[in-house]
């Protein structure tokens, strides 16, 4: 695309280790790009358990249905991710091309079709031919091994700048166990060229219900509470799989999300699922800045987060950060429109440290040079108090440029 | 601004007529321009009626409340428009401003401040120093003539590119009647400069609840229809007032909406509307090409109406037109997007007349070549086919450039 790598990206990409029972492979099939590696290969061992969150299109990619209807039964034995094509409005020929490819996958794995999940991302509507995966998929199996992470995250890339990772550990009663994530996405998202796909992949022994429910409940700060555009994929996917290997170094097998025993380590899974979603934010597309939008005194914690979307959704609000006004009154707008419980008499906002405006009228204390000087910065936190309830939110968003609009406008012309 | 004349304007500006029973008058009174007028002064005879249709948003401005307030009475002698100051999150001055600016414009009419409604527009949480009016508003009451409809829309522009009005006449029983508006507005809405006024003037003699009856179902198909960026001014604002002067000339005096002889008016009203209205598309911060979205085959109107927006609010959309690429993958994304019942199998699209996508999957017919040439002329029809039911809607707007991001992100810096 020509567009060089994003300011935002983290200084340094995270090594990640091996995670016992899983092995990766990438290769490069000639779906859409040339050049450059575009099919990945997950395996895993017998008796990985995996669970799901989709996107809530009412127009869900091919391999969004494939997988939903997969993963009910909690078990899984291969991951196959393609960038170039999503799959998506593809109508029978997609679902085609989808069994095809669990099914060359399942040859290779030795395992069958229904215990391989799928993920593609890229153009819509073009039909996908699988049958470019049979001319890589035997080498994948062959030489998948358990340290090609960045590899994997680099082939799953579209539009994406800088490839995703993150890694944590956490205590299982006496055992340690590591989770990994790779993630794409460079808007939230743009279904010609991008889509969110995120996998998480851990030794922990959890079972799929118990999986289920950490990564739901796992989402809704960190992968929901993200937007670069307001736009939602056909074929956002976020998958975890638990290998369960670390049950041989004493890890005990957790049936319960609710399990005591997981306090650590369902926070290092939100510290790995936030720092995914961080760097897709700090990936949007045209993004010079990254913008963290908090809301507080809301009267409930989802019209918290509407009021936050509103701000970090405004186009008004984007392109303003993105010229480093500090247009405050915008803000006033976003929450304006956002419809919830608001009273503008009880109204204050934050840019940074400043106060720019207080209880329904402008802070006749602050000082605009202070103000115009932290717009410079690449990050920007704007804060706004309702003065109605106890409840908070917090969403991160990147400012609107006119690289956006060349990325997303001058794309096939 | 120093952004040029807006391509998608009209190729010549309708002169209107006189209305007998309103007079208008401009003056410069200096609140942020130089150099150009940016107060409008209208006085209305005796037996005026008025109805007002106001934004939804939470943070409304002073006179968007003044007007809330003042228009139940559904009488009016007066109205002044300011631009450059939209006296919005102005707290306790705010309400001062409206007070002062009401009572001085009554002094020179002669009427009851309650029966002056006021609108501003332009930059938020600025206070508004109506002490300047006082200087400019005697020789506005002094000077006003049944002429300056041009004038009066020049003064209420901010980022707008052209004047907008529009002119109609109806047959009332015996009697020719005749409705005049003019509008500003450049964005759905840029509250720091801009904001969406429209004023609305008759000679036909209706009540006041029969005028607003008319108005509020006057709006959901035109200014209700368009969107520049989906975001809400705190001041958007929507005036409608009848001199009742053509009773003079043997129009009947009509008490309610339902009135059949009203017929002719009615569709004159739409018409003086949506013309405002599209001209208002037309003007759209940094548009170069009007986007018209159809919706059909829907289970209700409502359901039509959020496809048809989560269409057109789409900045994927609004970029891909924007830079010639028909990019219905991206259609398909805003559909699936809206959270209405929509069955990917049975959804078609078209750009223009080409049906591009067809049940579910890419048309096979479809050339790229006719396509592509269509996407390069100023006006673009996106006709979306869901086949459920049988509502239809219809929205306009316009695609995002870099000229919006320009206007919208330099302005202060």
């Amino acid at each position: 695309m020509g567009h060089g790598v994003s300011p935002l990206a983290p200084a340094r990409i995270a090594e990640l280790p091996e995670i016992a029972g899983v092995r990766l492979a990438t290769a490069a099939a000639g779906i859409r790009y040339a050049g450059r590696t575009d099919v990945l290969l997950a395996v895993f061992d017998r008796g990985t358990t995996v669970a799901g969150v989709f996107t809530r299109s009412k127009c869900a990619s091919a391999p969004v249905e494939w997988c939903r209807a997969k993963i009910a039964a909690g078990k899984a034995r291969g991951l196959v991710v393609n960038s170039g094509n999503a799959n998506a409005f593809t109508g029978r020929s997609g679902r085609q091309a989808t069994k095809l490819t669990a099914e060359l996958a399942a040859a290779t794995i030795g395992c069958r079709p229904n215990e391989v999940l799928l993920a593609s991302t890229g153009v819509i509507g073009e039909p996908l031919d699988a049958e470019k995966f049979r001319n890589v998929i035997e080498g994948l199996g062959a030489g998948a091994t358990s340290t090609a992470w960045l590899d994997a995250a680099r082939a799953i890339m579209t539009t994406d700048t800088f490839p995703k990772v993150a890694t944590a550990t956490a205590r299982l009663s006496d055992a340690t166990v590591t989770i990994n994530g790779i993630a794409k996405g460079a808007g939230m998202i743009a279904p010609d060229m991008a889509t969110m796909l995120a996998f998480v992949m851990t030794d922990a022994p959890i079972a799929a219900p118990a999986l289920q429910t950490l990564l739901a409940r796992g989402v809704a700060d960190t992968f929901n509470a993200i937007t670069v555009d307001g736009d939602t994929s056909t074929s956002d996917t976020l998958l975890a799989f638990a290998t369960g290997t670390a049950a041989a170094r004493g890890a005990p097998v957790i049936a319960q999300a609710g399990d005591r025993r997981l306090g650590a380590f369902r926070e290092a899974l939100q510290g790995v699922l936030a720092s995914l979603a961080e760097q897709v934010a700090r990936d949007g597309e045209g993004a010079r800045k990254l913008i963290e939008v908090v809301v507080e005194g809301a009267v409930s914690k989802r019209s918290a987060r509407r009021i936050a979307m509103s701000i970090a959704n405004s186009p008004l609000v984007k392109t303003a950060v993105g010229g480093g006004d500090a247009n405050w009154g915008r803000v006033v707008m976003a929450v304006g429109k956002a419809g919830e419980p608001a009273d503008r008499d009880r109204l204050s906002i934050w840019f940074g440290k400043t106060r720019v405006a207080h209880k329904g009228a402008r802070d006749p204390d602050y000082e605009e040079a202070a103000v115009s000087a932290y717009m410079k910065n690449s990050e920007i936190t704007l804060r706004v108090s309702l003065g109605l309830g106890r409840s908070t939110d917090r969403v991160l968003t990147c400012d609107l440029t006119k690289e956006y609009v060349a990325i997303n406008g001058d794309y096939r012309s």
